[in-house]
Order: C-alpha cells, then sequence, then structure tokens
C-alpha cells in the first residue's frame, strides 16, 4: 500500500518504490510513501491562491469554529490513530495517548481561544501613536494574516502532536498548511489530513500533505510563506542556509536539539518528597514514548551528596520496569522510532560512557520481551552518573533521543547555573525544590537560555503539568541549540503567521481601517 | 590619522595600512582605520562579563537615565558631527540633520518612554495562566534582558542614527553594545562612540567600537547574543548562513534592500492638491542625502492617464536643483558616498533604462557645481518611466541606492496592487488619495508585504511625517527583500534584546518572581 499525497486539491500517489514505513517492533513494512513527481512548486501556489483566500474571508471566530469541527474529526477517529500509533512507533496506551490526545487537546484548545478574537480581518496593536500635534496625524501598529502558506517539516516522534500543535494557530490565523511529516512514522499524520479531507471542513487548498522527501519544496517558498520545522539541528542549518531561503527572508521557526535539565534543590535529601517526585519524574521522562520527547529530562542536576542515593532510587524503579513488544500488557516501556534512531541511540550512549559512569542497563545486546531484538528497534533503559559536570563535554552536548539520563553532581549555585547553561539553549529545565531563594536565584540564572521553567515545590506535587509535558496555553520552543523557535504559548502562537505594520494616516482613516478589528493584547489573555 | 577601536574598556590602533575614510566631494584622505589585530573574541567577552551585569544592576528607569545622558551629549557635539558628516559623507545640513539630529531625537525618545519600565529585573507579560483546577499551580510568561552582546553591523548612509536606533533600544534592555559602522563613513560613528565613552556615562564594556572589515566577528558570537544587520541583502545572506550563526541559532535582525513605492491613487489628477503633494515628496526623497536611504521612493505608481503630467511636475523641480558641493550654498543636492556607489548607481541606472524611458537626468557624463567630476561621486537626479510595470522586472528588482526613481503606470487597483507586491517585501509604501475606500483596499492588499504604510489625504498634507522619515515610535523593518527584521516600534524594539520564557510553577512562588516586574503591556503604549 501507498500513502497518497493530498496536493492541489486531489489525492495523488508519488513515483518509484518509495520509503518504506516499518513496524519498530517486529521490522515489518507497513505501507510505503513518496513524493515523487509531485509537482511542489504548484502545491504551494493551489494553497495560496485557493486555500489562503478562503480561510480569510472568515473570520477568526468561524476558523476558531472550523477548529472546533476539526477535533470533533480527530476524536471520532482516536481508536484508529492508536492503532497506527502501535504498528508504525511502536507505542503503548500512554506513548499513543501523549501524541494523540495531546493534539486533539491542542485542537480544542485553540477553537476555544480563538473565538475570542471575534470578527475583522486583522488585528490592531497597541495605542494609537501621536504623529502630529493636534493628532489629527496618526499611528496605528497592525497584525494582517501573512498571505502565503505554512510549510511544516514535522518530527517523527510526534505526528499527531507535531500536526495539530503546528496547524492550529496557522489555521486560526488564515494561513493554510502544508505538511510534510517525517518520513519514517507518515502514517499518523496521513490519516489525519485524510480524516480531515474527507470531513470536508476545509476549504479547497487549505490543507495539503506531502509524504517522502521534501524534495525542491523549500526551492519555492516565497516571501509571504512560513516554514516551520521540528527536527535535527543540522537539518534545521540546512533549512536556514537554503539558497532561496535566504534570498527571499522567509520567516522561518526551528525546533531543534535540546538538552533538557531537571534540578534537584539542595534541600532535596533522600526521604524528603521532593527527592521522590523527581525520581518519578526522571523515570517517567526516561521511559514514556522511551525517551523520545524533545523535552525530556537528559540530565539530572543533583547535589553531590545526593549523587548515589539518587541514582539508587532511579535504578530500582528502572530495574522493575518490562521493556518490549507494547502488545504485552506488562510491558512498559517500547521501542525507538527504527533501527537507524537505535544504532543512532547506541552511538550517542558510548559518548556518554567515555565520562560517565553506567549505573543501570544500556546494553547494546539486551533481550526485549516478545521482540526479536535483530528485527526490532529496542534501546534498554540507561541510566549514567557524572560527577565532573564542569569538564564534562558529551552531556552536555550530546542528545542521545532515547530511554537515557545522566545525573550530573553539583556543589553550589554557581556551579548549578554554569552546568545548566552548558545546555546552550534549551527548552525546559525543571527546579524542585522549597527554597524560594533558591528556586528565584535558579531561575534568574538560567531563565535567558530556556523557554519553559518548571517548578515544583512540596505543595504541588500532586499537580503540577510535568518537564516534558507542552501544553498549548504555554511557550514551547528555546534559543540556541533549541533552535531559537516559539510555539505555541497560547494565541501568540498566531504572530507566526502574521505580519505587523504600522498605518500612519489621518486620524479618520486610521479610525476606519481599526473599526472590527480584534486587539492583540486578546493574544496574550 | 587612524582612528583607534575600543574594545575590552582600551582604545587601540588597528595593525596595518588600513582603510581610508574618503571625501566624496574632493576624492582627499581624510583618515583610516583598521580592525587589524584587535581580538574580537576577548572584545565580545569583554562586553558580554562586565557590560551587561553593570547594566542589568540597573533598573530600566535607570539605564533610561543613562540613555538621556548619552542623548545630552550628542546633542552638546552635534555641530563637530554635522563638520565630520560634511567631510566624509558630503552632507549639507539637510543631509546631516536628517541623520544626526534624527540620532538625537531616537536616543531622546528611549530615555522618555524607557523611564515608564520602572523597577525590576525583568518584564511579565500576559495573564497567569491556570493550569491546576485550583489554580495552586500557574504559569507566567517573563521577558529576561538577553545575556549576551548586541552587535551591530551598520550601513554608510547612517552613521549616526544607526548607531542610535539600535543602541538605545539595547542599552534600555541591559544589553551591551558592539558596533562595526560601515568602513566607508566610519568616522561619526567613531565620534559619537568616543564622545559618549570619555562622558564616562556608560560602565565598562557597555559600549566597544570595531571600525574596519568586521574579520572573524561572527565566528565569536554565541547563543546569548544578537546580531542586528543593516546592508545589503548579499552580506545579510551571509551573515544569516554564517557558520557559528547557523549552529549556536544567534537571534539575528536585518534591515536590507528595499524598493519602496509611492501610490497616486485615482483622484490625484493634475492641479489637485495630492498631485501637488506627492510631487513634492518624491523630489524630497530623491534629492534628500542624494536618495541614499533604505525608505526612499524607488517607485511611484501612477494612473496612466497622468503619468505624463506628473513626470513633467516632478522634471520642472529637478532641474531647478543645483548638485553638487554641499559647500556652496546654492547647492541643493550632494554626492552619493563614495566611487564604488557611483559606479553601482550607474550600473542600476542602466539596467533600469533598459525597460523605462528617461525623463531627466541621470547623465553619467554632467558637471557637479564646484568639484571635479573625476574626483567627486555624485550622480546626477534621475526620473525614469515605466509604461508596462506587470511586465517589467528591473524596476522592481533593482535598487539604484541614489537620486533615482521611476515613475510606473498603473490601469487599474488590481494592477496597482500586483505591481506593489512585485517589490517582493519592502520597508515602506505611501498612498495618496482621498479616497478612503481605495485606501483600505490598497492597504488590505499590500500591508502584508510591507512594514510601513503611510496614507497622505488632503487634510494632513501639511502635517504628515513622510514616506521616508523613520519616527521611533512606528515599525521599522519589512519582510522579505527587506530583510525580515523589525526595529523600533517604540518600546518593542526591547523584544530583541529580551528572551521570552515561561515559568510554572506554585502560585506563590510565581507572584514573588512577579513582584516589582513591569508589565510588557508597556512595550505597546
Amino acid at each position: 500500500m501507498k500513502l497518497p499525497n493530498y496536493v492541489s486539491g486531489q489525492w495523488s500517489e508519488g513515483a518509484g518504490a518509495g520509503e518504506a514505513l516499518i513496524d519498530p517492533v517486529t521490522g515489518e513494512e507497513l505501507a510505503s510513501i513518496s513524493s515523487q513527481g509531485v509537482n511542489l512548486d504548484a502545491a504551494l501556489a493551489f494553497a495560496r491562491t485557493f486555500g489562503g483566500p478562503a480561510l480569510r474571508q472568515l473570520s477568526y471566530a468561524q476558523r476558531a469554529e472550523i477548529l472546533a469541527k476539526i477535533s470533533d474529526v480527530l476524536a471520532a477517529n482516536r481508536d484508529e490513530y492508536f492503532r497506527l500509533s502501535l504498528l508504525n512507533l511502536g507505542a503503548n496506551q500512554a506513548d499513543a495517548s501523549f501524541d494523540v490526545d495531546g493534539a486533539i487537546y491542542t485542537m480544542k484548545y485553540y477553537a476555544k481561544v480563538g473565538r475570542a478574537l471575534a470578527e475583522g480581518k486583522m488585528l490592531k496593536e497597541g495605542a494609537l501613536v501621536p504623529l502630529s500635534k493636534n493628532n489629527a496625524f496618526v499611528g496605528q501598529h497592525f497584525l494582517m494574516p501573512a498571505k502565503g502558506a505554512a510549510v511544516f517539516i514535522n518530527a517523527f516522534n510526534f505526528p499527531a502532536w507535531g500536526l495539530c500543535e503546528k496547524a492550529a494557530p496557522a489555521l486560526l490565523s488564515g494561513v493554510p498548511v502544508v505538511v510534510k511529516p517525517a518520513s519514517p512514522t507518515a502514517w499518523v499524520t496521513h490519516r489525519m489530513v485524510e480524516d480531515i479531507v474527507k470531513a470536508g471542513i476545509l476549504p479547497q487548498g487549505a490543507i495539503s500533505i506531502v509524504c517522502g522527501s521534501a524534495r525542491d519544496l523549500l526551492g519555492h517558498v516565497r516571501e509571504e510563506d512560513i516554514v516551520s520545522f521540528t527536527g535535527s539541528a543540522d537539518t534545521a542549518a540546512r533549512i536556514r542556509s537554503h539558497a532561496n531561503v535566504l534570498r527571499r527572508s522567509v520567516r522561518v521557526n526551528i525546533e531543534a536539539d535540546s538538552i533538557n535539565s531537571a534540578i534537584l534543590g539542595p534541600d532535596g535529601a533522600p526521604g524528603t518528597d521532593l527527592f521522590d517526585l523527581l525520581v518519578k519524574e526522571v523515570v517517567r521522562e526516561m521511559t514514556l514514548k522511551a525517551g523520545q520527547k524533545c523535552t525530556t529530562i537528559r540530565r539530572v542536576l543533583v547535589p553531590r551528596q545526593q549523587l548515589k542515593a539518587f541514582g539508587d532510587a532511579v535504578t530500582i524503579r528502572l530495574s522493575s520496569m518490562k521493556v518490549g513488544n507494547p502488545r504485552n500488557p506488562e510491558v512498559k516501556v517500547g521501542p525507538v522510532v527504527n533501527k537507524a534512531q537505535q544504532s543512532s541511540c547506541l552511538e550517542g550512549l558510548a559518548k556518554l560512557k567515555e565520562e560517565s559512569e553506567v549505573l543501570f542497563g544500556g546494553d547494546a545486546s539486551f533481550q526485549p520481551i516478545d521482540a526479536d531484538a535483530q528485527k526490532s528497534a529496542f534501546v534498554q533503559p540507561a541510566l549514567l552518573s557524572c560527577k565532573n559536570g564542569l569538564d564534562a563535554k558529551y552531556v552536555h552536548d550530546v542528545e542521545v533521543f532515547g530511554p537515557v539520563a545522566t545525573l550530573v553532581a553539583y556543589d553550589r549555585l554557581q556551579d548549578l547555573i554554569a552546568i545548566t547553561r552548558r545546555g546552550l539553549g534549551s527548552l525546559v529545565a525543571s527546579v524542585f525544590s522549597n527554597d524560594t531563594n533558591f528556586t528565584r536565584d535558579t531561575v534568574l540564572g538560567i531563565g535567558d537560555l530556556h523557554g519553559r521553567v518548571l517548578v515544583v515545590d512540596s505543595t504541588v506535587g500532586n499537580q503540577h503539568t510535568g518537564h516534558g509535558n507542552v501544553v498549548p496555553s504555554c511557550l514551547h520552543g528555546g534559543p540556541g541549540r533549541a533552535g531559537g523557535g516559539e510555539e505555541l504559548a497560547g494565541l501568540r502562537a498566531l504572530f507566526l503567521y502574521h505580519r505587523r505594520f504600522v498605518v500612519q494616516g489621518p486620524a479618520s482613516c486610521i479610525a476606519a481601517f481599526s473599526e472590527s478589528c480584534g486587539d492583540t493584547t486578546l493574544l496574550y489573555s
């Protein structure tokens, strides 16, 4: 079975043998994809010419209504996405839920908050700017939806959520979507787009999907378009330095690698609830989706005197967790996404081992439950310990995208901040402490190099949202290594798909323009 | 005389013969500059280590106070900047005022509006985000000043304003400044920095200047830094695709080429005040600073039936304006900045002539007043006329950075919008019309591809701020060809020098963090 592409309002199969989608547990080929022969220039032009104008004929509130209908369609087909997630990603119920339910929730969220924007074709921003003495001539800033297409080049680990977290704000903005899911796990994205298209909710050209190679796609993007990429730093650099992207200053949003940190405060001695909360969080982060989340904890910064106890506590929990075929109800940890990722994890692990001690796991020849070690793509969870974080290199630099974390000892606040900053820009750090001074100093020391900082004390132990959990109301993204992009953060996500400009003119003319425009203060509410 | 660099808290002359600064009227060498031998890695580290922390010890209001002192110092030395502008740029009083007084005004503006931010080390943004049912666990977005350096690579046409429009928001944000002015006209920038340093207003490391080649500067920028560039699209592409900038996702702001448009509405018949207002504006734009403003009108879109009359009216005015040595009080139009720019203008003009008719000027062998045509760098003002804008190429594509403009005929609104958009992203367009429907349709048709749209009707003819005039309270920048950057726009300019992040935590903890923080709504007021 070859999954067809949907471009220019038509389903069309790509040419050639295509790339295979593989079950990472059995090694079986599930389907194939190909973008060969698809006219990507025409696909973008179709989206811009038909999809965009049709979306922008509607008000924000009407487009929010469309998102609500999309979320209904996705919710109705939830079981099927779970089935495909199991097949194509080896995802168990919890893994699939994180992606699929996260996707539906995000779509619902934007449907809900988007209604606040109500009528109007654009948004006005900020106060009137006086430009003449009698205020007859004034300025007003506006945000206008971009008149191009939003091109999404997505990551393999979130085929469902990755689509929705980008598509929801783009469609709400009135910008048509062209998604190119990561090839190895394209099936879930493909099915979602198929369901949305079949439901006839969106105007022609408002959504397109290209499966397989992106080919010459970036050669056809224009000044009006937006490219949003999630994936490796290497690919991100290729996108940013693409000649056509450079020449046209195409707006690019990047979410790339991230060596995220979790921090245990000096008050987190063994026996405290803080200690236990972080142990639980680390184990969850390592095992959920086999550690394949961009937000997963990679480094656990622990006071030196707690290093041994913390390692022991995590090890005990990891030891009891079964790794293997998610069809076995006793299994808690599934595979990574394919053999290539498995090799990449083992290579990264080998580097980490050069400067860290293995406390648990990471055995390349371990035997997964109910699966053939040769055909499947499992990585045994691995916990490492690094005694000299200030001198270490790989632990701050190599993102092992699997069930792997490294404990790093720290002695004092100044070192803790220096070590955390060695991540050179991360999506998220979490701080577990009841000491507000410590927490504040840490946040002030690292906040500028992070997109999100989670603070957990004893009072919120059972109700915090989690280190790795991305909620649509809060910023997702981070500077430096993490790519410098910004996604979600509630309606702020709409900024990416709008153009800011200022109109300077007669007060009466500005008043006429502003009439019925929503205000960008709504984007912050 | 070799102008020394100021880095790492010390004045130091670069090695070698250096590059010459030339009087564009006489061809005489005025001074030389060199950055050879300067340790640029150490210079950035010094700014980050000493300048940044010292600035961020202060509150926003205290830094606003510093800006006020800087503007006082600059105002006190205004005559000297005018003298150097005449020598190094061939600037007459009006030309020099546009740059120097614009610089001082911009610094004063940020000193004034910056006081509103008052106390606090960071800014909170938007409403509390509920994250648990009882609101015990919440999110709050913040903006924190970047902990790196702001690197400015500036354009030759605004040595004074280019420094201040970037330095004012950076310093107000608490970010130290390293400026590399364009080599040919580095003198005015250099003197301003020298005066600021001598005045002892800024902490050590808060301002640095490198004159001459940027050399390996971009090889040493880090995740915490910001690079802000104004200049050619070619250099912009080199900056954006620099390996170190890519690898670290260094934040880059670009203001590049722009083929700006001025539009005469269908109601602008000869004899109307709209017609006369635009004639006056076009002539002013072509001649002020010899057309060397990034915002200068390059294309004048005129209803076809007015093309001849409009060309005649501009020609009559241009014919009476004397071009030559600005030391002669009768002269109204000065030189371009050097021989290289002169050649570049003549090359661009040759391309425009391939598809447009010359209505006036552009004679390569014309004789400037009181100057040697061989030694000086004058370009005779040139007005061209293009009858088929939809099929033309160069008029939409070649930025002749001198006193050159092209009239382009249009027949109907749809064509007007298509022709204007052929600029592929511009800093500014202006619309001269009393027909509010026409104005609104035009703005809605082109706003997304522009940073600023100026609307002039008969009621504001004598009080609008002008097509080419950049005011600090309004956005400067534009998408696509114009580079995609954003500058000024009041306190919004501070966003570039801050990092957005969200803290998720116990409500009490968030309340403690937020205490005494200003709010980003102030950035829009």
